[in-house]
């Protein structure tokens, strides 16, 4: 039992007062983890574009103040009732989407949609009694995604935590609790390239680069990459893409350029950017008769995906992704298995680190 | 050998002879088949609206005079140079699409839109030699889709034709040549429903009853009909549909109907209507996290598919197929010895049958 267990921690936390504004490094109260909770030493935290879209405040409501944060590695500090599978020193990457193992999405193959944990940017608050666990002299602070990581302590809900093996440096594995695991399974789980397939990767982002690592490691022969900055494409060969389009330098639609490289279009197709358009062109460069694209990027509210019917007549298929269709309490330990085997390439993939 | 063989037969045969104008039985000559060709005797032949949309050519080439037809059934009369799989008196089932077995398609376990002889609406003659091997007094008349059944005898590529169990009764089991087997594959091959599961389908015609008779021989426990014609429920429920919607019984888009009956949506919807509206209710009536959309039905040259990239992100797939990925010799050979071995219910779906 740790000294801190049942009590109120106070720490150090990253706090957004208001939407835009800088953040302030605050002395917090962190209180103990209510039914199904884990209170969590964050050792290593990542910042996510989603951090700083939701931190800007424009299109979403407001919820201020707030603890953003959601790429990250800890341990354990205490348990809440109800709490099995997790103990005091178990190592941890807190997900911003959960796996509750009860509903119908956690007892399907096919879906990591849970009812209860799936990712809610509009919750800033605990899902057992509505309440806050972060606060400062009394002031309610509300929670991101029920992670929070920019706080030396966290509460998360068990269902949003995989325990990993002790031994994964956390520093490193801490990215896949979001971007890269999205792009990796995007692939592994979802486009699932066979050995010798040809695959394009739309946007060479840190979720690209994932992607692409997937259809390495499944023996894809003939990796595209194509992004709109051809400074990508040096750090790109990394995760084995072999090709580089830049739709800038063609007057035709990129897609036709890539039929024109592969014989009537890749086998695989991955869209990481969410640009609608980029999309549309995922879509239509696959081969008819057995293509697959996924869609992995987010787009913006009101856009329209486009699309001549016959081009899936054409025996194409469509698919879209949420966080790679891992589990996170199921799945993610696995994945991190994978980087402990060498099976996987995350170090060239990782920017700048930061730690508390 | 036939007493025919390497001769000209003269039988008759339905000629158009100008678009949208009757068809006229007419004595006409069907030359010997050539390399990779055969000669058949045809016994049974139905009408498909895709004939009916030929013949009235509007919106595509006119290519006149030409024998129309393409569901049937016959017996080998003759072979020509390089066939081997056929021999005169085989049983077979001329199909509008093709199977060479040598271009990547054909070696694809994913597809069957064979490189060499997939449908071609356009093309009037044989491949081996671009002439017709149909005449009336020398004039030459086209062929439809490689197939031209509306005569006693026509001269398909071998490529084209199905050789199925000799016991099968060809009045019947002929119509597994279209449409029955592309809304049966539809299901069968690509939406792959799950025993239990819920099943929608879009159209009851007589692919949509096959669609449905697909869901029941999966194990579906539910399958929801989708029609605007009310008077087709009592026929569809022969086929295992069990609930009808009328999308012009409400208000609200057809998808929401369905998402609310079905606690979010069906495992699988299968559109058969081929208008874009039906094929956007198909898609997002699919419960996310694992629902499966597939289209059949085939749209207007001008129509856009539509829908919020969410849709797909939200882990729903959308798939098109044609022929229900079916491969003509390797495959529907097998669909008529499922009606042979009452696994497939058909006597319901046949209407009016026609003989010469």
């Amino acid at each position: 039992m740790s000294s801190t267990e049942g009590q109120v921690i106070r720490c150090k936390a990253a706090v957004s007062w208001e939407a835009g504004k800088p953040l302030v490094i605050e002395e917090v109260e962190v209180a103990p983890p209510q039914k199904m909770e884990v209170r969590v030493k964050i050792l290593f935290t990542s910042l996510c574009h989603t951090d700083v879209y939701f931190w800007e405040a424009k299109g979403q409501t407001p919820l201020f103040p707030r603890i953003f944060g959601h790429e990250a590695g800890g341990i354990v500090e205490s348990v809440g009732e109800g709490v099995t599978d997790l103990k005091p020193g178990d190592h941890v990457l807190p997900v911003f989407t959960g796996e509750c193992k009860e509903c119908r999405h956690c007892k399907s193959s096919e879906s990591n949609m849970c009812d209860l944990l799936r990712i809610n940017t509009e919750r800033g608050a605990m899902i057992e009694d509505g309440k806050t666990r972060f606060s400062k002299d009394g002031k309610p602070i509300h929670h991101f995604l029920g992670t929070s990581t920019f706080s030396e302590y966290t509460v998360v809900h068990v269902g949003c935590l995989a325990k990993i093996n002790p031994s994964a440096p956390l520093d490193i594995v801490c990215v896949l609790s979001c971007g890269i695991s999205t792009g990796l399974g995007a692939t592994l789980n979802v486009a699932k390239p066979t050995k010798g397939s040809t695959v394009a990767i739309f946007g060479l982002g840190a979720v690209g680069l994932a992607a692409a690592e997937g259809a390495r490691i499944s023996g894809a022969t003939r990796i595209i990459g194509v992004d709109l900055n051809p400074s990508r494409f040096n750090e790109a060969k990394k995760f084995g893409v072999t090709e580089f389009v830049n739709p800038k330098n063609y007057d035709k639609p990129v897609q036709e350029v890539i039929a024109e490289m592969t014989d009537g279009g890749v086998d695989r197709s991955i869209e990481c950017t969410g640009n609608v358009n980029a999309m549309i062109s995922a879509f239509e460069c696959v081969h008819d008769g057995w293509g697959v694209a996924v869609l992995v990027g987010v787009p913006n509210k009101d856009d329209a995906f486009k699309t001549h019917p016959v081009n899936l007549l054409n025996e194409r298929t469509l698919k879209g992704t949420f966080f790679g269709n891992y589990k996170p309490r199921s799945d993610i330990p696995n994945v991190v298995e994978k980087y402990m085997n060498k099976e996987l390439e995350l170090d060239p993939i990782l920017g700048d680190k930061q730690s508390f």
